[in-house]
């Protein structure tokens, strides 16, 4: 195995009282520090869609994810490394995490076959035959450029019968061993995937299965994935609320596809340090805006005269800057400048949302701050 | 009549030996001094499409173009008006012109019936039926609050017989002393619209109407209408190098609708001070780059790797971060931040192909900068 441990990724916390499970903290990477707990912001096709990386850098996320599968597609890892690496040719020189491609290989593709070597499926972009391996995506991660690279997973979907789900985690285990031994770029760390569905005793032994190959040589940081895939909530937050305290304290966890405002706080309490998810930038191009208040619709005919911003307690420019009336007006029209601004807007409050968490960690009032959040989100109008 | 001259409006030429008919200037408005030649980008719907004020303060405009049209039927001008008026709706706060609103009710909107009042028309957007007169153009720009207002004309297209066309322009002049008594906001100034197609003649004899109207109170600005509507362009430049010298020289004058850096290039030889156009940024969201070695279209597939920027003499946003190859991508993905960034350096590009000839004007080399733009855009391949 060539991958070596770079003093990169120790997960240090922050220097706070406990908070039950809930910590704040953070880890180096070559492209700056990630203090958590953080929001990852999703750039898809190698770009956060309708922003620029001057806006991004506004929204102020630690991290952002890159996804594999499309990048790899379109325009092709190779070119993106002759270009000088996924950085450079987005314009984003803050630290990034690549997922493994996986999860758009079982939602995306079609006519996949499934071999022990890997999947072969067509592009769902011009139908061309292509193939997804563990080496081969850490391969197109490695060309990326990626800080945090992810190990290939088989994605079960979430209501997978028990056997069957045995043997998808007994072969995501065989590939995370595969994984382990592909050589990645110097400054890139690698995360581990647990799978188990809801089932407690599943993900514990494919967990235990991580931590012995992790005794040889440590992984960077550790993922749950497989909740958020169409299970009841209160199932997941079973999941949450007895399994993350067990990944290893001294590594960052990351809860994958997740979530809502209220996922994220709820992950946060569990002691879940990075999460991703899409739905904020989709919510936003949908005009549905995130708020301390609650959701708020834009399409609504409320809004059509009200001289107030998004979110009277948001500091983002859309909120400095335009009205509710104006930003209705924007998606009645169907106007480019409506999504960028509902994006900043709902990236911002996401992002922040974590960032007052962290704050609050650090200040000895976290389920002080979540309380609050929670009665805003049920009581308030926004 | 209640329209008295600001202080405002009174043209200055910049203190610059002549070069022909070309002339750098200037005159002020409430919101900001506008530095001539200038091109207004056009905020057809209270955006310039797909950026933001602080995107586009950065473009550099002296001016920005509002569709009275397009904001009276939605969001509606009272609206606008009692939400603090158009620049505080849209959050620019430098200097910005309303059309009339004529030009879109003759190429937008269905049903039209004209009378000597005005139009009865559908709305092109919920198939309401509408009304536009002189009164009610001005009572949407007054409720718009923009800088300069225009008088509404008719729009005759390109090809009118001539009996016809002399029949429509004693209307316009009919329709612009109705306009010259309507109240307008102390900070606003009116444009009168000079008509004609391609006949010197009519064209003279209707600036003379004007000038009548004007010699007891003084227009702000005077505007050259129903130019590149569809007549050939020799034509159309023939007319310009006419006319415009004989537009009043202590007035700005206003090309409408024109157009391509070859037609501003052209139009500033002539004398003209502000131009509009939707082309730059209607070919930026088809992937069409203006640059200084001739047009570009993204779309190409030789774009695919090329590491340079659109324009390597462009110091835009777009240019200064991202690569063809990543233009080229975001295009081909369909990426709505292409749409943002192309944007970004067409308008760049124009607005800044005005400035330069104004700092040539400034610097007495007007023709050799002129032959040399003309010269790249000719012989450089981009």
């Amino acid at each position: 195995m060539s991958k070596v441990t770079t003093p990169y990724f120790s997960f240090t916390p922050a220097p706070a009282p406990p908070s039950g499970a809930a910590r704040a903290g953070g880890f180096y990477t070559s492209h700056g520090e990630v203090l958590t707990p953080a929001f990852m912001p999703v750039g898809t096709q190698g770009t956060v869609k309708g922003i620029t990386p001057v806006q991004l850098r506004e929204v102020g996320p630690q991290v952002i994810l890159g996804n594999t599968y499309h990048l790899g597609l379109r325009p092709g890892d190779s070119l993106v490394a002759r270009l000088g690496g996924l950085h450079r040719f987005m314009g984003w020189d803050g630290p990034i995490l690549t997922d493994s491609g996986g999860f758009q290989v079982f939602s995306l593709a079609s006519l996949r076959k499934m071999t022990e070597d890997g999947v072969t499926f067509q592009s769902h972009v011009d139908g061309s035959p292509q193939f997804l391996s563990p080496e081969r995506s850490l391969e197109i991660q490695r060309n990326l450029g990626s800080d945090i690279c992810m190990a290939l997973d088989e994605c079960p979907p979430g209501r997978m019968e028990r056997a069957k789900l045995e043997a998808s985690m007994a072969r995501t285990t065989r590939w995370l061993a595969r994984s382990r031994a592909v050589p990645l770029q110097p400054h890139q760390g690698l995360f581990a995937i647990n799978q188990g569905g809801t089932h407690l005793d599943l993900r514990r032994r494919h967990l235990a299965e991580a931590m012995d190959m992790d005794a040889k040589t440590p992984f960077q940081g550790f993922a749950v994935g497989g909740l958020s895939v169409g299970e009841p909530k209160d199932e997941m937050n079973g999941v949450l609320a007895e399994f993350v305290k067990e990944l290893p304290a001294d590594r960052p966890r990351y809860l994958m596809g997740v979530g809502t405002p209220e996922d994220l706080l709820f992950g946060i309490e569990q002691g879940v340090d990075l999460f991703d998810c899409v739905l904020p930038s989709r919510e936003a191009r949908h005009g549905r805006i995130l708020t301390s208040r609650g959701k708020l619709n834009l399409k609504n005919a409320r809004h059509r005269e009200t001289d107030l911003p998004l979110d009277p307690d948001c500091g983002c420019y859309t909120c400095r800057t335009f009205s509710r009336a104006y930003l209705h007006h924007l998606f009645r029209c169907g106007e480019l400048l409506g999504f960028t601004l509902n994006t900043i807007h709902n990236l911002s409050y996401t992002v922040g949302l974590t960032r007052d968490a962290r704050q609050a960690l650090l200040e000895n009032r976290f389920p002080e701050f979540a309380q609050t959040a929670r009665a805003r989100w049920q009581t308030e109008e926004p």
